[in-house]
């Protein structure tokens, strides 16, 4: 059993507000167990559709799982579309019914006529007990497949994915998948993928996932054999060194604070175009206090002057998207606060503000510490909260290298 | 043109940590002109997956709509996928490809080999222009329905939704369907729905969608009938009054800002729990210069009395997370800048420097302006991040309500 493949069945999925996250639960416990999800689909609650779209999804994948549809309502179409997909014969199970009403009486209620359905099923199927809603769910075996039929309230598939599928998983006895992931920052994907190509070559075959998002590239490696895993990691730090900032879930912000923290060192920001955000993701790490002193959000000219004790003579000779400002920004808050670090941040981050020798997206950030300041100037063409979030991102790199580098490590 | 259908096309959408949220701003462009979406799907980068799922779709909706796997790498089969399940002929077009060179030039780097993919084109496409991106996306008539294909990076699809697909919807003539959005923040979704009982009995029948998402309420009225819905309108306004923040897209920061633009005041921040988010949400609006002068981020005490001059005394008398200091932290902050209006901060975002007396998720906001300082004291028992902005919501809701209330209006 290799393959899954997962039905969201619910027309309010298919608005324009509600994304699937269910499969997320369902993808997590899969890979554990080194089933590849092969394709996920969201389908109304037509029972043609719906019908359809489980023997379609059954024919391209091992195992099939379903969210959703499991209710008491006119909508709720799920077993009558198993039925009609693979002919099965439904008949009602009275305890079902019984444990329902039950649960509706505990709550000072009587049982709607309409929840009868819930206690339809399948000759032959494993009904799922469910502790946190009416809708059991069940497990079949059509055509040598396991189909797993799950209600969709997402607390409720929870539960029973804890209780009933991961134990099942478990007892297949499949052989765990280990996943090792490698996050990159400060490289385009087409800069990424040139560096890998003597790699490419050298494992010819051999599955590499990049996965990119706004400002990281994440290199994604699996395989059942952990001496092969670490072999490969090897050599992707040998191509790209610095540029991998952590692995799995790491996030930059939680990197730089535990830096921090293990050399008892502490921080400050002065941020103009990124408003707070540099403070924001810092702050968000659990523990931050430690480190984080906090900082200046230095919107206008005259609270970089007054906050972060920049000199009205470097603002007015240089404007305040500048080297020289980035400098003062970093330098004074560190000194302010008599923190070991110290960011500045000051750029464009539009759509307005722009000027031909300082176009949107100009940006400037600098890192005080106790051996000096270092600048990195940028270009950061993207709309405006994403370009403030690139900013962070590059800040919270330049951090991270320079207390590598002042520890006398990489 | 009726229904349509939405595959999405990326592994990493297949594995447990990403989701299709591309396909929710296709969906709200086509129910604005009357298309129903009748099932969204994720396939992942094998070609033979790829291929089957478009004929699968094509033959399930009269329109088709593809996000993803247009970039430069091996992985980006969506070219292939469509010349294989269509039989279509592809060809070089060697302007796309100037044009990619050059967009990598006017940042200092070399095109990379592998982007030249990017210039191959379907004979008879039409090709549609990506300002924000290398991968142009297309348009193509296949047995007599329209495929429209766009690349995957969400503000890539933004823009060329906005310049390429709605433009199209509209020349098609397509009924364009009402759809009017309340944004209402202060209330809970159980909250909101027993006040609505009075106008649900009214309106029997009739939809009205509730969407709930982290700080606010939506309710959605559609209708062809742009007086019914100025009706339902009305009256949802005299049901909910100040509770209603905005309409359809509107965010509490942008609304909050053109409130303070209008009047030509301004606004300065002092953050201690919340990091710098509150002064981050003012600058994500474009324009905010105009009114936003900075702001302090006080995580530790010697920030608040430095940057915010609070008092020591009254952080040791009251603690840091007290309403003493978060009305010191308002006035202090609205002093130091001289603007007019001061908002002040102070919380446990957890989940670790709760106490019995003060348990995590306790805030206390302060908002200070001319006529004096408002307080108030929450409870907000979220996940860190969560509480974090919770805390900013409520944050930004009491200064709008502040500031109206100085204008004399509601």
């Amino acid at each position: 059993m290799k393959t899954a493949a997962i039905i969201a069945i619910g027309s309010e999925m298919l608005g324009p507000t509600r994304v699937d996250t269910n499969s997320l639960k369902i993808t997590v416990a899969l890979e554990d167990f080194g089933i590849e999800v092969v394709r996920k689909v969201v389908v109304g609650d037509r029972l043609d559709d719906l019908a359809g779209e489980m023997t379609h999804s059954l024919d391209r994948a091992d195992l099939l799982i379903s969210t959703g549809g499991l209710g008491p309502t006119e909508d709720d179409l799920t077993r009558e579309a198993l039925a009609q997909a693979f002919g099965l014969e439904m008949q009602v199970d009275q305890s079902i019914i019984d444990k329902i009403e039950k649960r509706f009486a505990s709550r000072g209620f009587r049982m709607p006529d309409v929840n009868k359905r819930q206690g339809n099923v399948f000759v032959g199927q494993t009904t799922l007990a469910n502790e946190r809603g009416t809708a059991p769910g069940f497990h079949l075996n059509v055509r040598g497949k396991d189909i797993w039929v799950f209600p969709g309230v997402p607390h409720e598939l929870e539960w029973m994915m804890a209780t009933h599928f991961r134990p099942w998983l478990e007892s297949r006895g499949s052989v765990k998948r280990l996943r090792r992931v490698l996050r990159i920052t400060g490289l385009s994907e087409s800069g990424v993928e040139e560096r890998l190509a003597p790699y490419y070559r050298a494992h010819e075959g051999e599955p590499l996932t990049i996965l990119a998002s706004a400002g990281q590239i994440e290199l994604h490696l699996q395989s059942g054999d952990a001496a092969a895993i670490a072999s490969r990691e090897h050599e992707l730090l040998a191509i790209f060194g610095e540029r991998v900032f952590g692995f799995d879930d790491d996030v930059l912000e939680a990197i730089v604070g535990r830096m921090l923290a293990e050399r008892g060192e502490t921080i400050a920001t002065a941020e103009s175009c990124t408003g707070g955000l540099l403070g924001s993701r810092i702050s968000d790490i659990p523990g931050s206090s430690r480190y984080f002193i906090g900082g200046a959000v230095c919107y206008a000219a005259k609270a970089k002057i007054d906050l972060a004790r920049v000199d009205p003579e470097v603002i007015r000779a240089n404007g305040e998207v500048s080297q020289e400002v980035a400098i003062a920004l970093a330098e004074g808050i560190r000194a302010r606060f008599q923190s070991d670090w110290g960011v500045g941040i000051t750029g464009i981050a539009g759509p307005g503000g722009g000027s031909e020798a300082k176009p949107v997206g100009t940006l400037h950030i600098a890192v005080a510490g106790k051996s000096g300041t270092e600048h990195k100037k940028l270009f950061l063409p993207f709309p405006r909260t994403l370009m403030k979030w690139h900013s962070t991102q590059a800040a919270l790199d330049m951090v991270r290298v320079g207390i590598g580098r002042a520890a006398g490590g990489g």
